[in-house]
């Protein structure tokens, strides 16, 4: 699905194929297009007739069809910018499991090529970010008059943005996992907890690259990219300053997760060893003194009076009691 | 609550809002105003109206809102440095626990705007080193003469003051968990270990990046910044050089914690075990001894003579005996 | 085996030896000479006679015999570049050993000297992308008229794009693996994990030199590359970046596998030891109360009823259930 | 208590305080003032009054009385450079301690102002390696006539020799763990290794700053130290990369002995409890074959026999026997 | 012992120590001399007197004299360039402790002094790579023709070779030691992983620092060495790459090994473990059921009947092989 926006005179125009092809060689106006799953057809009459765009930016933005995309960059060929961003999805389990960390982070792709009155962008995958960014221009037409820098900066801002709630959800859900961990862990939790490191690796790397990028796209390395609006990309390359550093940290809890999980389940198990292992210490004693009169010497002391049986019976539960009155003054139990 | 002291003619006046923007465009005397837990309209009087703040500035400023506020950061607009500072707070637990490590570390925001004539300083919640450098101000206010780039010092070298008592809390906690560690660990006890170990990550990441920000302060960077003063920053920056320098070190104790709790606990456990292991091992010989006699055989030798329930009774002890003799020899008990 | 492919009037003519002599000082046309596996005296001919390279380079070119060959760099020596790369081979072990990660990853090496006209190839064992770079030639003469660097960049491309089947079998092996861990571990799986990690180490070291060496082709450190084609150069750089980062994030994985592996055996084997102790545990008791009706007592009570056996067999009952409806309660079982 | 020395027309003159102000603007000459443990009344008097330090530097100066003085830096005042060193000192433990590795290792603070002519050292502990430097001049005034520069590196090149028989001691120390560990670790021992490597660390940390400092003062970027100096700084530069080279191996082996006494520990007790465990396990069969012939059964086999009894006691020796023999060809005894 | 060796002429030509003071001013003529453990005279005459060589250069080669000599480095004094090198011998242990790990690397000190006429090498023990040397003069004069600095890399060239067999040792004594860790480990494996990883530690420690030597001795920063030599060493660099590199390998193999002994070990005992408490937990009902049978009650049925006692062996029989049954079904055994 292809759409394309023209501002000129004031105005949002939303022209067809066959229009752009005419107006993209005059110098008025600033045009958006963007093509979201786009027939192989579109891409081959936009990105190579249209456009003539580089022959490898072509591909590097096709790679976006692929499990993972491709990384975050930018590139400078000149007459325009090719930006590749890596938008984060969630995609969550089934039922009790989305509530615990059932759930996987994964990376899609937008590509944007950013020349001085054009930009287009690029995507496989719908983006509520870019959906968002053609309300803006159908209420704010002179949104797109500041040129395609600042629409772009728009449209990865609240790409951006989504991560916040991301974030938030694996923060309740550590916090969650921690009493789990203490309270009642299970090899699930294990499970869960090598799948949170591994989602929040994910993150961490993405917000990484992207970082990086924001930071040579904010410094004016590329002259595509005004003084102006140097100062809004900075303000992503804050954002992700701050994504990448609370990655840091819930990686470094996510590892304490582990070690404590470790230490509690071994624990436990150890503490219920210990306490079978009492039971049968308390009654060993026990059975020796029972086999002690079951002897079968003609003249062992005691069996012929009625006392004998109280009294060994007594010793018994002595035994048994001290025992018990032992461990327990040791903290054993 | 918004306070704006002006120095004019060697003198500290108190000025009102209206008073603060006739002024504010005169060549004379400095200004400082200080906003604390500002309203909206006063936010929007103060750094849009008068000042004209540019609007990302005051977006990051009323991020101080947030739970965490921004990362501290430093950032030149030409007219003025927009500068973010994260003092720390300490939410102290409740009874018992505040004694041994249930507290937990905050970092709150301070905005700076610095300009050659004007301070506006921008916070939430209200911080002891603003007042402080109030009452300096009443005292002395030829402190004020020097710049807005030294009473701003004044400000940010008490908050990092403000971190030694809780450094040497730190380590005063630490101290104690490891003679808990060492004599009764308990589950509480690594609890409390790994939210040390986060309380020291956000002490570090907190410092590790003000060191930063001062350590551009303090070389040159900006010109907003004089030579003289340089050296003041200076001096802020090698104590934050110390600080995220000790947290490094109190994170490889609380480190070593971990691991001594792990060893500890699973070593007293398995203590346990083997005492209760030997027990049994003690009475299982004794229980086939005694089983032996108890058997129905019609030639069993000693049991018609009265000397056979002294010996046997008599070998149980030695038998006892002897083997813990030999657990002790073999350093087992 | 040496082939050698002239490129000259829009044609490919393959030459011989003796022709090669002749025609390689005349500045027409361009030249791939390609040798794999030469005999000693064939890289006497060819590269010390014939081409006059650099002892050093001819050296580090002959290394390529070593098990595993040279690490990737580029060299600068006026007239040409030497490069050497070092493609991937996977060492696929026998039977159901493959299936299960019993394959080992070696290097081999490629060495190529690079100058204005002519291509010069060098290794020992057969490369595919060679081979698919003389089909290409053969259909498409021109790609040699781009110049050597364009050729070369075209097989080193191909040997990078290798790489991916052998991360996506990785990957399977990995998820593999991770069944394995959860649900059946032996220590046979210990010795995979371990060799699966070297097997990464190994891709990655040798991606992360090859990333550096093709930085340095693609930023127009040489000025044997042409602008057009650093472009190039920069994708297959793209490529091994996004190569270091899936083998940072397989080491991680790795790495939790093992510690999962630890966690999982250690924890399975508790288990057992925990049930068996139960059952001791439930046994003791019993042999007790046996024990206590063995007795040789003259007046011990129940003994001479019908009643008493039913009863004492009864109260077993009672006390085994008993202790079973505990555990079971405390999760124990 | 501060001592004056001065040379001049090739002698030491010792100069009182007053004898000092007025010589201090006078062009000629050297001088070199060590405070040791001064007065306050004596630091206002030399460092402010004489002097005219600047005032920061006189305050890092004065937190050599601080419990662990501030870190290593070297400050250019234009006039004077200001160096801080932390000389190391061994606080030893009592008795047998001592011998073992209850010892700490703590920093000290030495300041240092370095002008062209006079050299003042600052430091509240005393310091052989001062002691020793006027001991020097003594013998040799010619010493203080190369300048303050080459003064003040020989008190630190001692300064620095000095970590070389504490890291000879804790060689030693760690060779005697090393054989504790492996023979009689007791819980001690993993006190002493976490305090070892708390030692190290504190090493680690001081001669890390000390050589970055001692690389600046040696690579020119001060106009003060002369280029022939340089090369002496140089010198005392390459000893602390020895010493940060010898820590970081320390703690490497630090690290391991905490890895074998964590597997030591474990092991040994794990060895005592399978032996106990044999023990049961040995005993519990024959206590099975007594209980055996225990049972009132009127028709039980061999019972009236007197080779009965001889028979199941022997069967009772093979049993026990046979386990302890099958128990030894798997190698668990 | 002192060598002196002097092309002139196209020849070689051996001095003596007067001979080599009258013509070491003479312009003519190329010169090396070696001290291999030279008395403290001869130091005195060269090192001082005919070459007068600064003082602190001269201490740090008797530096050499120390158990580990100076950590390797280059330094510029204007006339003379001064490097140290460090050859690694390995100490051989005895018997049988050789064939698997029981020998030590150490590292003894080279000294070179590099003039443009001059090379002077100095060291205490014999070097192999000297004596080559020497050969090769002896064969091809003109080997020195070509200046000191030629000579200098042919003796650290083949220095560098001979890590290449100790580097092929230690990887065979790791596949010992694997084949050790997952078929017999004892403490004994454990000890010598621990000093296998000292080994690699100085190894590495080593071909670190004489790779960023030989770093800055190949990129053109020393004007003594001449563009052609640059390449050669450039090619010795290449060399040390790759052994840090291979280093860098081994150490996480000899860390895996670690992790793999400690698991093998705990998992080994606990499998024992697990077959002994088996073995008790089927007896232990077999223990109930005979106890029952010793019961005096007067009616326990089945006592006087023949079959009685068939019956209860049965059962016996068929309570200890369901058990059997039961724990191999659950893969216990």
């Amino acid at each position: 699905m292809v759409s394309i926006l023209q501002y000129i005179n004031g105005e949002i125009k939303r022209l067809t194929l066959k229009e752009l092809s005419q107006c993209v060689h005059s110098a008025e106006g600033m045009l958006w297009v963007d093509m979201e799953n786009p027939l192989e057809a579109e891409e081959e009459t936009l990105l190579v007739s249209v456009f003539d765009f580089h022959p490898l930016a072509i591909e590097d933005a096709q790679r976006g069809s692929d499990e993972e995309g491709h990384l975050p960059k930018v590139e400078d060929y000149g007459e325009y910018l090719f930006i590749i961003f890596n938008p984060v999805e969630v995609t969550a389990g089934t039922g009790t499991d989305e509530l615990r960390g059932g759930f996987e982070i994964r990376t899609t792709q937008l590509s944007g090529f950013l020349s001085k009155r054009v930009l287009v962008t690029h995507h496989y995958s719908p983006l509520r970010s870019v959906t968002n960014a053609q309300q803006l221009l159908a209420k704010n037409p002179k949104a797109l008059a500041r040129g395609p820098d600042f629409l772009f900066h728009v449209i990865i801002d609240e790409l951006v943005d989504n991560y916040t709630p991301i974030l938030d959800h694996l923060d309740t859900l550590m916090d969650d996992m921690e009493r789990e961990v203490f309270h009642e862990p299970t090899q699930e939790t294990m499970v869960r907890i090598l799948q949170m490191r591994r989602n929040i690796t994910t993150l961490r790397r993405v917000a990484f690259y992207q970082r990086e990028m924001l930071n040579r796209l904010s410094r004016g390395e590329f002259s595509l990219i005004t003084r102006d609006e140097m100062l809004y990309y900075r303000n992503v390359y804050d954002h992700l300053v701050r994504m990448t550093d609370l990655t840091d940290s819930y990686r470094e809890t996510v590892g304490g997760l582990l070690d404590a999980y470790l230490s509690v389940t071994s624990n436990k198990l150890s503490q219920v060893m210990k306490v079978l292992t009492i039971i049968s210490t308390i009654f060993l004693p026990l059975s020796v003194i029972t086999g002690y009169f079951g002897m079968n010497f003609a003249h062992l002391p005691g069996l012929e009076s009625p006392v004998g049986v109280v009294l060994t019976t007594l010793s018994r539960l002595i035994v048994a009691g001290g025992m018990l009155w032992v461990f327990r003054r040791n903290k054993w139990l």
